[in-house]
This record gives structure tokens, sequence and C-alpha cells, in this order.
């Protein structure tokens, strides 16, 4: 792990951007921490310069408000990385096939289990350098977007003891198997009046989660209206199980 | 209304009995406020003296966390006031078709439409009792259970500027249109593994609300057990709206 930049923002959080082999990063951490912070690994669907501003405001929140560290990486032939063909052509598949209204499942299968299978290690090896600097202890949580890649980090990666989850459709079958695997505290959001998402299948998918402590927020505001308040009660969640 | 009994409980806050017409009712009052207080009607299914210490724990989270005031009355037919002979025979039916597996849509309208006629009038005669007292200025909340008389109380009563409605099965259908009609913001519990409870029906309600905020929180531990965290996310619902 490379640290490539570094930036004090104006509430003391330390923002600093590294590379870790190949894969950008970036590495939020609190402007003032006695003790070695728990760490949250941000998700995000892909294209760290484009989400930049969204996943700093929550990183930031998590840091100023409840002495957390938060990271994240970009995603397997996102952003800066190579792309992948086999994904770019299931990409326009699914398009075509959501616009005929043809069943997507196997393209499902073809766009996200290989994301899955590639970057749950990145994320694991990002684990390994981020708890190696000094200041980070754990434990960690996994907040956010690509919800089979967090299914996946739920199930594997022991060192991930609670995750906040958003409600996505476009999850693998083997994946939602897994779900009942899972068993560690959930938080998950629903935008209720989300058109791109298909409610019942998000509403399954949390249905078949194992874990004993799973709570499902549901909210209106469209898929990018996440309420401010919902974004709360997300990291109160993390205070309960990481402070 | 009559006060008939006042006790100053160990966190400050002064609980009174008190009688409206034939209908017993409770006011919790917080310990020390300089200004008016925003008031929660704390609804319930029915029988005071049961339900008291968890009414009493509800009101004094708000009273001591918030500085609102919370009030109860009983319900009509319940506890000690006089039974309905109509009421106790819905009852009885209901237990009967659920037992046989028939459907009880019929007998939902018996039991709940009569109790929401009668109950909705006394919860707003109560409010304009309340109200007029020293010290209780509003804005106010509905809290809790019969999440038909929640409805009601929604549409019909503009005093009421926001409520925190407990998920619930038998509702008429005559009160699943009147949902549609509801604009106040919400925020719905919904015990997801609660057996007793058909939860479709509570999801379809949820799904019905006019309000254009609107948040359903879905967590484990069956009926009666909804986690501690999930009441202090209600609480906050209410702070952001009455405060």
């Amino acid at each position: 792990m490379q640290f490539t930049s570094e930036k004090r923002l104006d509430d003391g959080v330390l923002e600093r951007e590294f590379t870790l082999g190949e894969i950008p990063g970036i590495l939020w951490t609190p402007g003032s921490a006695s003790a070695p912070t728990p760490l949250i690994l941000i998700g995000h669907p892909g294209g760290l310069r484009m989400m930049h501003p969204r996943l700093a405001g929550r990183a930031r929140h998590y840091a100023v408000g409840y002495g957390f560290a938060a990271a994240t990486i970009e995603l397997p032939g996102s952003g800066e990385r190579p792309r992948s063909a086999a994904a770019e052509q299931a990409r326009g598949d699914l398009r075509r096939a959501m616009a005929a209204g043809q069943p997507v499942g196997e393209i499902v299968d073809r766009l996200v289990l290989p994301l899955v299978e590639k970057a749950v290690p990145e994320w694991q090896a990002a684990l390994d350098a981020l708890l190696s600097l000094p200041g980070i202890g754990g434990p960690v949580g996994y907040s956010g977007g690509v919800i089979s890649i967090g299914v996946r980090l739920a199930v594997a990666e022991p060192r991930v003891v609670a995750a906040g989850l958003f409600a996505g459709s476009f999850v693998p079958r083997a994946i939602f198997e897994e779900a009942r695997r899972v068993t560690i505290p959930l938080h998950v959001l629903l935008q209720w009046d989300d058109e791109g998402n298909d409610r019942q299948a998000a509403l399954d998918l949390f249905d078949a989660f194992g874990s004993e402590e799973k709570s499902l927020h549901a909210n209106m505001g469209g898929h990018t209206g996440v309420p401010a308040f919902a974004g709360e009660d997300a990291a109160r969640f993390f205070a309960r199980h990481l402070s």
C-alpha cells in the first residue's frame, strides 16, 4: 500500500489517496484519535472519482461523529482500472434485456458473479494493509453498495463484524443462497419508491439473511434520495456494533 | 378532565392519572420544562393497567430524552370500561375463524370499525383537554398500537402532525383505503418475524400510505420483542417533527 496524496480537511479529517498494487483507494482518518480506531469499508457501485463527494461525506460523518476510520477501493473494471470485455458485454445485454422486458437472471450471473469473485479478495487485501497501519485497529464494518459484494464479505471475511447494505435487485441466485449463511448484524436500506429496483426481490433477500439481528429501513425519495436521517440511523447502527 | 392521582417519578417525570368523563387516562410531563411542550398520544391495544409499565417506559423516554409530554386513555370496551357485547362476539368469531383457517375480513370489520368510530372522538376530546393544560402546547404526535385508530386520527385530526405506528394485520378494507389519504410524516415499525402478523398485509398498508415522508423499520425479535434501538429511532422521528 502506497500513499499518493494527503489532504487535511477543514473538519480535521485526514484524507489520503493510496494504491494497493494497481488498485486506487482512499483512506479517511479522524483528526484526533487516542486509541486505534474501528474501520468502515465503504462500498460503492464503481467509479471512485465520480463517487468521491458522496463517499467522502459518509466517511467524514463516521470520522467526526464517531471517531471511525473509513476506506474504499476502486472496483475491478471501473474508474481508471482496465475494463473487462465480458462485463461490458453483460452490461449491454442487461440493458437490452430490460428494455425488451426479458428475463435477466443469467445475465446478472455473468455480470455480478465475476465481479464478486474478483472484488472480494481485493477488499480483503485492502483490509490486511489498512489494519497494519498505526492507529487503525478494527473492528471492521462494511457499508454500501453492490450488495452482492457485501453478502460475500459478510460470509467470507470474519474481520467484518457488521454490515450496512443498500438493497439492490440484481443479485445472482448463488448470492441469494449465500445470504442465508450471513450471521453478522445487518442494517439494510431500501428506497421504497426506487423505480430501478425490484422491491419484492429486495424484500426476499432481506428475508433470506440468516442474521439474528437484521433491520430493514425503507424510505421514500427515489433511487438516489436516501434521506439524511436514514444516514444517521445507519451510522448509529455502526456505532452500536463497532464502538 | 379530573386528575385522580399524582406521582413524581425518580427521573423527575410527573405521572398523573385522570378521568375524562368515564374514560381513565394517564399524563406524563417532564420534570422541568421552560416552555409549553409538544405532546405525544400513546396508543395501545387496550387495558391500561396491564400496559402501564410499557407505556410509562415510552412516556418517560420521551419526557427525559426530549422534554415531551405524553398521554394515553383507555380504549372503549377495555380495562375497567364496560364491555361491548358485539365486540366480544366479534373477538370470539375472529379466534374461531383463525383457528379454522377461514377468511376474517368481515369479522375484522365488525371488530375494528366500531372501535375506531368510538375511540377517535375520545382521543380528540382528550386532546382538547390536554392542550388546554398549562405547559402543554403541541405540536402533537400519535405513537402506538391499533394502527387503524392511528390511520383515522392521522386523516381526521389536523393537530396530529406526525405518527409512529406499529404494523398490524387486522386492518379493515375501509381503513386501508383511508390510508391513501394520510399525508403526515409516518414512522412504521414492523416485527419481521412476528408470527401473529400478516407481513404482506403490513407491507401493503405501508405502500398505501399517501405520505411523502414515510419510513418502515423492520426488525427481528418476535411480536413483543421490539429492540431498544428501534424505540430510539422512533423517538428521534418524533424529535425531528415535534421539536
